[in-house]
This record gives structure tokens, sequence and C-alpha cells, in this order.
């Protein structure tokens, strides 16, 4: 199989192929057991630091479901950690940041990262390449608006105010904080890049509490500096998006995600060219198992109006889900 | 002024108005100091089911903002305590229901609304009408499906998982359930109506979590049966809903509640011949005032592409609003 082109990445190129490739987001963890087990008394953020278990939680979901790709096991937050900012993830609440970024010297404060600051990365994708075989490699970042939203709430919030107040309120300050985090997360990606993945996924999960307009003026400019002349496929994601999805193929997206909220034939009419990742809703598994059969062909169908389609839910995986009903999820997909 | 028919009365049966009326959701509210002082000693509930407290409470806003609506205090579980399921508003939380309903024979526990056991609405609407004048007074009530997704989460979720785990695993009891309340419902607001409310808007505000396919699969009916052949005008809301439109429009309003991630021009293309209501995001109200004035014109102008325009947010008054900032926004829509 050694000349071969990974399934994942002649989908994502837009080239024929026999079916479509299949895999999750949040599949590295969560819903598994051994994932639950191996992470009883490792935090977070030292789980994403250390490279012998970035590498065996990204192989788990590999082994277990024969989905077609690993996705980095890490979190948004690790460059940004990495970078020096005072921030932890908190189970049950999720990043919590010491001192949130408001103000221009707060912004001046955040340094660039280098590559040495993330070494642990590029060393857990070097054991993850000698083990994974014809499964492709996924890279993981999280967007300059995303990672701004947790900098400047100081957490996860709901509504995004106070960063939507600092965006329409103090614009030079917003500007400065997405280049900052734009370079962060350059950065990040080209250092997986450089170990090897074949493949990267900028999370812009909640971009889609914009309009578009907002959008195209705080924040493309930052995703587009993230992605603009990267030197593999890119996957960008949100959720929400549906009236988003132009905008972020513009950002310099090679394949576009899609929520269950925009049927894929849809969005191969908003955004036309494009190879689009997507889109079964994730409570969907939590369904019988007919129904999850048939909302999985439904899925396979209508991708079918895509120039290329990558399988996926619309969003991460449910702590809750059955991985059995995984399992038989890629088994249905790879036999379509 | 005697013989004119109120302006929101004439939007929203689309009639050529000099300039679009305007409210908000949540306006009666969360951000006023005097709501706040009158309800230091009094519970959600109890305030809802005062008609002393639910007519002074539905007027504040008015006389504050000189809104050319009241919208009626109360919240989407009233008509589910008062046909007496046991269930609370827990400040900080929202709803949570003592014992949550996933069976049928928990659909079947759940008793009829008799119009008695709402008198106290009826009360309270009788007294605002003595005090509105050429002000409009909207009613109010939660659509089938979010007051579902409570009843079967226990409480306000995230993913509304179990709902749709319940929806898809046992559609009898689905839509039993979501029959029920579309009955306790409709009650709700033929009380309201036969009290003299000018118009209702139906709120179905987490409707966006769901796919068009399964809303109007397991949602559109069940809101048909509380919207067909009111003899008010009927406004139907949701966040999120930018594929829905159509079929929130199908399920009987006369006017769409659109959110800021979809332009008005943009949705009066997707619901040809409706009204529309908002969408200014809610967040803006806390960028400096040169930029809400901004907003709020672009917002105007947009609402010129739709057959009849009704001005509001995309979504409820955050708490943290400046009140001064609501009323000198209604002065530019007013002015416009």
């Amino acid at each position: 199989m050694g000349g071969t082109m990974k399934l994942l990445l002649r989908a994502a190129r837009g080239e024929a192929v026999p079916r479509p490739p299949v895999w999750f987001m949040r599949q590295a963890g969560r819903s598994l057991p051994e994932y639950r087990a191996l992470r009883a008394d490792v935090g977070m953020l030292e789980s994403c630091r250390r490279p012998d278990l970035v590498c065996e939680i990204t192989l788990q979901p590999v082994r277990r479901h024969k989905v077609d790709a690993a996705i980095l096991f890490s979190d948004i937050v690790v460059p940004l950690r990495a970078a020096g900012i005072d921030l932890d993830i908190v189970a049950g609440t999720g990043p919590v940041v010491a001192s949130p970024v408001r103000t221009a010297d707060d912004v001046a404060a955040i340094r660039p990262l280098e590559p040495g600051d993330v070494a642990f990365v590029a060393e857990a994708i070097r054991l993850l390449l000698a083990e994974l075989g014809e499964t492709a490699l996924i890279g993981f970042a999280g967007a300059p608006f995303t990672l701004a939203s947790y900098l400047v709430e100081g957490g996860p919030s709901r509504h995004h105010a106070k960063t939507k107040a600092l965006m329409y309120g103090a614009p030079d300050v917003w500007h400065a904080l997405c280049a900052r985090l734009a370079s962060i997360t350059r950065v990040f990606l080209e250092v997986q890049i450089a170990a090897g993945v074949d493949a990267v996924q900028l999370f812009d999960s909640w971009a889609g509490s914009l309009s578009e307009a907002d959008y195209r003026r705080y924040v493309l400019p930052h995703s587009r500096a993230v992605l603009d002349g990267l030197t593999v496929p890119r996957i960008h994601f949100g959720v929400g998006t549906g009236e988003l999805l132009p905008a972020m193929a513009e950002a310099g997206a090679d394949v576009v995600g899609v929520d269950w909220r925009t049927p894929l034939d849809v969005a191969a009419s908003r955004v036309p060219g494009k190879v689009l990742q997507g889109n079964l809703d994730p409570c969907v598994l939590t369904a019988p198992w007919p129904v999850v059969a048939a909302e999985t062909r439904r899925v396979v169908a209508e991708g079918k109006k895509a120039p290329g389609h990558i399988f996926n839910l619309g969003h991460g995986v449910l702590p809750e889900t059955d991985p059995d009903v995984l399992t038989r999820l890629v088994e249905v997909v790879q036999s379509s």
C-alpha cells in the first residue's frame, strides 16, 4: 500500500474516492472506557503534554473503531499554556484563565510561541507516525476567535458578551489580540506539519455566534493568517455556521466543516467547489440502531452532492455515547 | 387616537407603516434596577402568578423605554406549573423539574390546563389593558419542543441529548408529550387572547438545535396545533433558526423572528411574504454608542427588504445591559 495516498487526503483534495473517509471529532476520548482509565489520575493539560499519553489516546479510537483518520489528542488551549499564559482545564467546566485578557497591556504580555515550547507535540507525532500506517493523522488547533473568547471571558461562556464587547468597543485591542493568537496558532500548526501530520483541522467552534459581517470584519483576516499557504489540506470547522460557510471557506479552507443544521447538499450550494466534512447530529447516536443507520446513509447520500465528502459528526462525540455505536457507524460508512 | 390600529398590529399585518415598531424580548426585567428591586424578595414563579406584579413588571420597560409593545411578564413554564407539574425556577439555573418526563406513563400523568388554572394571567391582562393605551400587549407562551426539552432533560441543557433520544427512540411517547404540551399552550394562549392581548409570541427558543427534517417530522405539527386559527397576529421565534425559517413560518406564523446570524434581507428571501421580527445582536448593546446606533440603522435598513418589520433584538436582553442604551435605541428606531 506504500505508494497509495491515504483515503482522507484523496478526499480532502477532491479526488474521486470509492467511499467517504470517516473519523469523529473528540473520538480520542470522552466516550471510551480505556480513555477514562488512562486519564483517571492525570489532568487534561498534563495528558496533552506527555507524548506517550498523546500517542496512546490518539490511537485508542483508531484501534477500536477503525476510523480512516486519527486526530491528534490535544486541546485548543495547549499552545496558549505553552506560550506561558496561566490557565488550566477544569473538569466539568473547561478552560479557566487566571487573568482574563481585556486591555492592550494584557495583549502585549502574551509572548509568541517558539517551536521548542511544543516539542512534546512533535515528539507525539513522531511516535504516532510509526504506528498509524495507512490511517491519516490530522493536526489540531483552535482558531483565533474561539481562543480569544476563552481568554477574554476567562472561561467558557454562553453568549460571548465580553468577547464581543471588546471586539466592538476596542477594535485595536481586539485585532492585536487576534494577531498574536494567529501567530501562536500558526507556529503550533507548522510544528505539527513539520513533524508529519497529513492534514490539519482549525477549530473555530464558537464562530457561529457571529453574523457574517462581523465575522468578515473581526475574524476572517486572522483565520486566514493561520491557514494561508499551509502545505497540507486544511479543514475549517465551526458549529452553527450555516450563514458563515462561504466566509469560512474564504479564510483558507480546503475542506469546510458543516454541522447537522445545514444539510450537506444545501452546504454544497453555498460553497461551490469545496469538499465538505460532516454532518450527523451527535445526538442521533443515542437513537436505536435502525435510526442511526438510516441517518448515516442519508448523510452519505447528501455528501455525494459535494465535490468531496469526509464523513464526521456535526460536532464532537458526546461523552454518553455508546462506543459500540460509533464502531458500527464506521462499518456502515466504510461499506457504503 | 381611538380609532387607529396600534402600530405593532399594523406592521404585523404587513400594512405600510411610517417606521418599524420596536420592543425587546426580556425587556420586562433582568436589566432594570426597578425590576430587581421588585423581585428582591419574590421568587420568579410567584411573581408570574401575582396579577399586580405581572402588571407592574410588564409596564416598567414601557415607562422607561417608550417601546411600542409590552410583552406579558411570564415564563414558559408557568402553564406547566399551573397544570400541576412539579417544577420551580431556580435563580442562576432556570427551570428545574422534580421528575423528568421520559415514559408513556409520565406523559399520561400530565393533565390538561383548564382556563381557571391561569385566571391570574387573565386578571393581569385586564389590569394592563387599563394602563397601556396605544401600546400593544403581546401574549406569551413556550412552544411544545422547547417545553418538552425542559421536561425531558429535567432542566436547561446544552445539547438536548435526552430530548432527542426520546424523539428518535420513542417517537410515540414524544408525539404524545408534544400533543399534551400543545394543548396546554393553546389553552394558555386562548386565555390571553380572550382577555384581550393584541398579538401573541410563541417562543421555540431551542428549536434551532434541530435539523429542518427533524423539525418538520417531530415538531412542526405540534406548533401548528398551537398556532392554527388563533384570532390575533402570531409571532414565532427561535434562536439559530436560519435553516428553519420556512418551516417555522409554515407552522402558522404571521411574523417570523430572526436572530442576528441571518441578515433580515436574507431571511426575507427565505420566507417570502412574511413579516420579520429582529434582529440586532444583544451583545451589540455593550458596544460604544456610535456602534449601537450604526448597527440599529443597519437593521432598520435591512428590514425594509421584508414585507414588514418589527424591530427587536435577535434574542433576549442580556442582564448586564445598560437600560439607558435600550432607551436611546428606541429613540433611534422611532425617529427612523
